[in-house]
């Protein structure tokens, strides 16, 4: 950690921040100059609270040197971080395609497109029971009963089922979901970070709205303090001035990832732009960008889909884009090999 | 509502929305030009779904022409809300000044600040008893004794307390709370804000980071649709590229807010900014602007606060900052007659 | 056009905005229901200012069915255009690769570098001679000198080259220049764009920092109203909260100007990031979303560019770069197929 | 500076780079820990480039202690700089008031309006000569004829005038202008920053619509640079996800700017708005937050402006606004002493 001093400091002050810092085994490297005073502090800064330093009246600023991520740290777990889910697995190599419907509507819409979507090659059955809508108007998922639904398509086609927990006091009915969504706009809901980190279920945490990478990964690390080392990373596009497309796809987030944490990434295109005609695209991209997977949605009427139709492929749609993605993702190997 | 078709839409498909426009009794005028047809739909299109509209084959675009929030709404509520909380009040001309720590520390810390700021002119107590903190290795506050605490200081100087709720099973030890505070990063946890619209205490609603004005109404729409009336918005900083300051204050939010809504709007301005020498100019220029009032963290020792220090004011730099704000509440309702 | 009006217009100001429109030709189409009354304006709005209509006072709103662009508009014109530079072409299915150091530093570097670029599959030089910084006291490039060391460099390899033009008073040294680059913060130079319309070089285009698609479609509008139709666009990030890489690349960019324009896109991962790690995951992403081309930073001795070092690749590994976007850009046109 | 390094760097290529340091008369501190090598630099690294530095492959970040600029470094200049315009001044506790049309549109039009602003209380006319406009086919201002209209206004009224210069090939037009503006689009078009940096009048620079803190002052540097110390800032708003404003008025742009430099600034509310019912109570918060002035759009007709009509007020909405400013002004004085 480097600590940048305010011209002149006071002098007592000075040796009183030095003592207090040596008294927490740290050792202070002072570099005095024309300008500003600077300290490099070395030994287990971990646990300083750097807005307490820097709030300190002799300070300018300070700055990190060692990120404040831990277990999602690449640094100290080099290896990547492989996921079983069912008789699958994220990450590791495999592309894992997640499709399926925004909100579950009914047995019939879900098992339905559950068979479409395993036919096209997908690993894994999105969709909502519980769903985060902006309007207290709007259709807010068939909670209980669409959990319901989506173990009967998993049931008749074997996809494993990955759908969105809202609130801790739900995490009950979810006991045999296969993983467990984290939204964006709860990203930061600490309490229920918390909460799925006591359990053993993998979590999969959509990247907040306006969160930065490392807000991103600090939430992935609530959920690993509490001693669950399976989190899946989602980008799912972020809010810019540009209102075109819903939200901007940061595709660079992939490899960034890639450098910071051991952990599997996929990228949801279709809640990133809104738009179904960009999900191609899109998708196609994020596969040579080296995602480990996309989670895409289908609907077999988009026009009358309950929630964020627009967004959605047609299943014959999402066929065609399936296996181009496959047929891509087997080729970018070769070409790495 | 206006639907603007693509070019050469499908006479089916045209024939079969209006028809079911028509069903909703939905009257609908059609604009033939040389590019677009455009539909003006007339009635209480507050129930159709846009995103389904939009998602039509043969729709280019659909604009909402009405707000989808109404118990929010100005247009139907004209008289601005005020809200009683113990024996003041927040909105209708009075400047409510919130202040005291960001966190809780301890029974001592609590008191003596309480006792000083109301001493300077603050009328409600604030503090963080469940602390959001981005990294699950920072404090965390004291959580029910924080509440505790709070509630002598209550005891102490007749202050009203206003105190942050970050998950709906904390709702009990929030029974004798003057005003519920929902924090920015719950702005959208709906589960959240439906339990908060089932109870009657007041709640203050904070931004989101990156949240519209449009979905902050909504947020409040969430909590009046389930009841409660008495909510209270507080504008706390976007996120913006500057990074120079932590958020960006929107004080545009002030009168934006006065010409939609009908609720009372607070100027944070310490968490807007994170640095305690830009809260005096800001909260100057939000009393100016027609703020009803400041939530100012006031802390008797920043520099060894264990949250957010460096934001946070001496009680003696707040006093000085207090009796400003009142002079010139004053002197602009002089300038307003 | 669509205007809604306020409640209760005017009677006299609305019969006075209709016979206005009416004199233009426009025939209005009125909604008239329980809420806002709505105007549909059919005829040639694309002269209609508005911002005049937008500020009446019994508007509420105004909302422009039609895109203010028509010469870069791919509804008038659906058709890919295809720019030919040199003996190569920009669009049409090409996959152009315009690398090459920031700054032109020597006639040794840049022929050295363009030898190299061109073994690896470059199809066009790039470098700047004129370059815009962002502080007074760095290296401001070699200027006319350097346009000389970069014509050289064509001569060597027979690589057309594209660089950067900053001030209209330069544009006669542009003259024996294939492409003429305009820079993102140039963007809305309007003088600028002007003057490299009246005259009949290829333009490139780079998307300002904060720029929607429709502004940086009008900046090609200034171009090709002035009469020139060779305008290529190039995406090169854009600014968010995210400040870990330097900009966001925004690659939703490829296919909404597929479908907006006619005009090619190119991306470029270097500037976009700032990373030179970065480059080729992005720039493989890029080609997959369907880009026309790459601009790339290569320089020969990275961590001693006078500009720009930490984003430029080694020729080396470029090289392995360029093979592998080559190969890809292949299986992808046999995907197609 | 501070160089912080990677993980076990290279022996060979650490010895160089110390003694590349030392060559240049910097002392080089270093910090050995746990975690990564830690240098600090002292001496005079103004002329270090931190690019290069950082490009080095032993190299993990770098950070500059110092600011980048110097001429409009307040630390260097603690004193407030005054700039004489006419018979009035800007900075040093006076409250200017600029306040015209957007665009002159004719005689007739900026006499009568500088007229009646005049009355109101404003101490300089601004209009529109030269405008930059997104669209090729809209008004693109009367140019020399606009200027010379505006020296008629100032001849009637004795208010210095303000315009806006676009390329510097106009540069010898402006001759007699007592301010040029430098427009947002233009913040970094860093030719015409040099060219008026070699003249003598003073230069007001708008900020960019995404511009952090230090470009712009970035830019004030590059025109001191040149010579020319009188230089003032005007906020206009920066570009956020927000779209209900045009832009988002960054009040805390005053304060900032007060403590890293000694130029005056400046705020205009209606650009950064784009609503003229938001132009009053945001020029109150400007004042309130300490602003040096305020530049105003004033039209006698807004309905019928030819550019930027619903962000102009009627004069007599300006001369009510007017006086409440300068009384606002003077009790702040008041609370000053």
């Amino acid at each position: 950690m480097i600590v940048v001093l305010k011209h002149n400091p006071n002098q007592d002050q000075f040796d009183g921040l030095v003592s207090w810092l040596q008294d927490k085994n740290i050792t202070v490297h002072t570099s005095l100059g024309h300008g500003n005073t600077v300290l490099g502090l070395v030994g287990d800064t971990s646990k300083l609270d750097t807005d307490l330093i820097a709030a300190l009246d002799i300070v300018e600023s300070v700055k990190r040197v060692q990120e404040p991520y831990k277990n999602a740290n690449r640094k100290f777990h080099p290896e990547d971080t492989v996921i079983k889910v069912g008789n699958t697995q994220i990450g590791g190599g495999t592309l894992t395609i997640m499709a399926g419907p925004c909100s579950v509507e009914s047995e019939d819409q879900v098992v339905a497109i559950a068979k479409a979507v395993k036919a096209s090659g997908a690993t894994m059955l999105r969709g909502g029971a519980f769903k985060p809508r902006t309007s207290p108007y709007a259709f807010q998922g068939l909670g209980a009963t669409g959990l319901e639904y989506l173990k009967v398509a998993r049931q008749e086609t074997g996809l494993p089922i990955v759908t969105e927990l809202m609130d801790l006091s739900q995490l009950p009915l979810f006991d045999d979901v296969d993983v467990i969504q984290i939204g964006a706009r709860n990203m930061q809901n600490f309490d229920l970070l918390k909460a799925v980190g006591h359990q053993d279920k993998p979590v999969m945490i959509k990247r907040g709205m306006s969160a930065t990478y490392e807000e991103w990964l600090m939430s992935a690390e609530y959920v690993m303090a509490g001693g669950n080392q399976n989190v899946i990373l989602c980008e799912r596009g972020i809010r810019t001035f540009e209102h075109y497309t819903r939200n901007t796809l940061d595709l660079a987030a992939i490899p960034v990832m890639k450098k910071l944490t051991h952990l599997p990434i996929i990228i949801d295109p279709s809640h990133a732009t809104g738009k179904n005609w960009l999900v191609d695209p899109l998708a196609m991209g994020a596969v040579a960008t080296g995602a480990d997977g996309l989670q895409i949605e289908v609907h077999n009427d988009p026009a009358h889909a309950l929630c964020d139709g627009p967004q959605s492929l047609k299943p014959e749609t999402f066929d065609t884009l399936a296996r181009k993605l496959l047929t891509l993702h087997n080729s970018l190997q070769t070409l790495e090999d």
